[in-house]
């Protein structure tokens, strides 16, 4: 991976959005809310080129991107007290790096089986502070 | 956290098999074989003291978990070529931090689906050299 080249595929959806508004972007990836109406804490942090795996990336992009996460995490915690946070990096569909975090509740439309298995109940909204997220990400990271 | 303490949860099933064979282990972590027939190269890392999320760890365990993730992650990718990796840290039925790393293929049981979401054909055997992984995290991390 050589740094500072724009890896796109034309194929890609997560590519196509690149641009599109997020809460908090840098240089390497962006953070945007996955406006699942289910999940209302849900949050994706997509790897800006376009790249497969964690182990694709240099060394200090995957802790980057690992620093992020973890902030992302902490601050969804922090915002939702939730049950638990679930962390996926899957792509099977869009081979694109990307990192889906979770937040889970009891009364959540799955819980306690994975997002993706077969729902057991409808939903509950919860409001997030998404500003706070941004503002969070800002304070830690810049850009 | 404080480290060096072992803390177990006596209702928690992975505290109970903390000390079963491992495909490698150190201090903080157990790498262990899935066994899941539909997934030949499913393996689990599995922190060793009952801790909730990854943002309950300390950096310095935060990083160690990730490296050792992304090593079982290469490791995988060099044995088996799978299509994509799976990471997921989800933990709604057992909150014992563990991740599931899961090589998919094409013609596996769910492909493209995550493997919660419901079964679309019959997996396929691939054989694995489990010692191959083993010997290859006493390589990177000793012990």
């Amino acid at each position: 991976m050589v740094r500072g080249m724009a890896i796109t595929n034309p194929d890609c959806s997560l590519c196509a959005m690149r641009e599109l508004p997020a809460i908090w972007r840098d240089a390497r990836l962006r953070v945007i809310h996955a406006a699942d109406p289910d999940y209302p804490g849900f949050v994706r942090v997509i790897w800006l080129e376009h790249v497969r795996e964690m182990t694709d990336l240099a060394r200090e992009d995957q802790e980057h991107c690992f620093r992020v996460l973890l902030v992302v995490e902490q601050t969804l915690r922090d915002l939702l007290r939730p049950e638990k946070i679930n962390l996926a990096s899957l792509g099977n569909q869009v081979p694109h790096l990307h990192w889906h975090v979770i937040p889970r509740f009891a009364d959540d439309a799955h819980f306690p089986d994975p997002v993706w298995a077969a729902r057991r109940r409808a939903g509950v909204p919860r409001p997030l502070a998404l500003d706070l997220l941004g503002a969070r990400l800002r304070e830690v990271f810049g850009a």
